[in-house]
């Protein structure tokens, strides 16, 4: 079967085809459910690592305002939307859309939030983390990866297939951290929800929040849940146990891009059966970024987990603000890449791109009032 | 479809035919999903008035250790399993072998807690609520509600009927008093889960209540959240919310007794529109108890609220524990009834009574050790 599968134009895979094929060959046409994990770390609010915000201070609004948006339509602890300095809207537009399409099952998952989002969502005993610099970054670690697998298991009851995923400001710098402690990555190619990745500052912050909690690059190779307590953030806990605890019983997609993938080494690390039921979903315009490099960062993971991306193409939208996606505003987030690829898969390739983009222009409009 | 509809053996119906057939065609071989709201209310532990515990303060930690014996299938809580005062084992035992051979889909709403489960639940801002002799019992009941309803919502998406269902020590009392207070009820009719139902006590803490609160018999027929908010408990609010908010796209079995009772009168004044999209789901126990008249104590509150019962018979069981349920103990709780009728339905009646007794008496001896 997997051998027969045929790609729709909307999605592309990168790296193991076999896997992929066979992946997608079996929840084909089937029901999904979709979780969103929220997390704060307060390393978002040091000023220069985190563009998923107006400003340093509103990151932290930034995750419960994304998931007060996937449940209502709108937010409720914050005035307008998340968007990028310059006001680029926050990915979840395209999340909601691909939801809307799917009508898809959604749980958002509180991993540990400074500002909890007024909505209905599942807690796990998560406290928003601190600054990686500390070096002691993330409380209750082994609480809320046990507590992630015991709900990985009760959702994939009923459904055939879970997407995980993540809104948490800062995130690509701590995943950097966590990666670097574990030694799967040695130098910095993580991504950015902007063009001028602050690379350099990244790094700095990530080497002295190796120092501040006494480890060398790959020290923590063997032990995925200490680095994310030392140098990681609140999202990663909670989405490596629900990813362990769903892959087990069904095929699990791990959307979003860098954060996912230190979620993914850890994943690997502490359960290595649950590799070819599991891939990456994420977008065109991740893979595709100039300033990042995912697919080096996932193949020196490992060889056998693919990449899914959706060719999401923003370059003919009418509004600007979708635009930016093409020079490299966003890109990823929120799940919106795992959203849209999961409405492909469940549709059996009926909802393409250019439905997707057309519910993006209404979902835009909508919440935008224009 | 309905008019020849044949109800298997192992369920019974009181109430409107009508309504109670064409409802469980409508669901016949589909899938559900399951919920139980938590709560508790410091009337629990006045002396006498619950036995859903081995001692008053016991009751505290039975809502809690209920939903940790669903989801984990034992209790981090407390020790042991929680007991009536007698050591009779709380419903939960039926209600996890009714979820076992229905394999459904199970999430624990925390309505309000003193004590906390250890797993993942959804929090929708509910707090253990106050003793109803205060008159102000429940805290944040418009917030509680509003939530619920988003969650109704969401749960109904990707699945073919909801269950509602709680466990919340003392519920009964706090039942009475929320539907003196709308006056759907003139008399104590209500339930206990010992045989040695404690009426006279119940109506004493019920009139002290309603004093407090200066609140006179059906002074808040056209208001009860507000009676809630005086007089009930925190598993309520939720649950009428989660009701009014699947029951719009979904059937709805409302698992319970007395204490569900008060909810379906407070669904029913806030949103009618739901009425044939909803039954009580309930235990023989409950219906035959000399106790107490859940008949006509619904009858009074509606006519179209059909009762749908599960006919387990504990009596030729070798365990002493489970023989008290024939003799007045427990008799519901947990959704005890309502997973054991929506296992019948799901499997279009292949799940029969005798075939939940002996998954029971196999739940019985793993937590029990024997």
């Amino acid at each position: 079967m997997a051998k027969e599968f045929k790609l729709p134009s909307s999605l592309s895979v990168f790296g193991n085809e076999d896997i992929a094929y066979d992946f997608l060959s079996r929840i084909w046409g089937k029901k999904g459910v979709f979780t969103c994990t929220i997390g704060n770390t307060m390393t978002s609010t040091i000023p220069g690592v985190s563009e998923a915000g107006d400003t340093p201070e509103l990151t932290l609004f930034t995750p419960a305002a994304d998931a007060e948006m996937l449940v209502n339509g709108r937010t409720t602890c914050m005035k307008g939307i998340p968007i990028n300095p310059g006001g680029i809207p926050t990915p979840a537009t395209l999340t909601m859309a691909a939801l809307e399409l799917s009508d898809m099952p959604l749980h958002i998952i509180n991993g540990g939030c400074r500002i909890n989002p007024y909505i209905p969502y599942y807690e796990v005993g998560g406290r928003c983390g601190e600054a990686i610099t500390s070096g002691k970054s993330v409380h209750n670690v082994k609480e809320c990866f046990e507590r992630g697998k015991v709900l990985g298991g009760m959702l994939a009851k009923g459904h055939d297939f879970l997407v995980a995923s993540e809104s948490c400001a800062g995130g690509t710098t701590t995943a950097l951290a966590v990666m670097m402690a574990m030694g799967v990555v040695t130098e910095n190619l993580v991504s950015s929800s902007s063009p001028r990745n602050p690379r350099e500052l990244k790094t700095r912050i990530v080497n002295e929040s190796l120092n501040a909690a006494n480890i060398k690059i790959g020290d923590l190779r063997d032990d995925p849940l200490k680095a994310i307590e030392c140098v990681g953030d609140p999202m990663m806990p909670v989405n490596v146990g629900l990813i362990i605890g769903a892959a087990k019983h069904v095929p699990v997609i791990i959307g979003g891009g860098t954060q996912m993938a230190a979620v993914i080494a850890a994943v690997i690390q502490i359960d290595p059966s649950v590799i070819g039921n599991i891939v990456q979903g994420t977008t065109r315009w991740l893979v595709k970024d100039p300033n990042s490099d995912i697919c080096r960062m996932i193949g020196g993971i490992s060889e056998s987990v693919p990449i899914v991306y959706i060719n999401m193409d923003y370059s003919k939208s009418p509004y600007e603000g979708l635009q930016a996606y093409e020079w490299g505003f966003c890109k990823e987030g929120v799940g919106c890449g795992g959203a849209s690829i999961s409405a492909v898969i469940s549709s059996s390739g009926k909802i393409d791109c250019d439905i997707i983009l057309d519910k993006v222009h209404e979902v835009y409009k909508r919440i935008l009032n224009i």
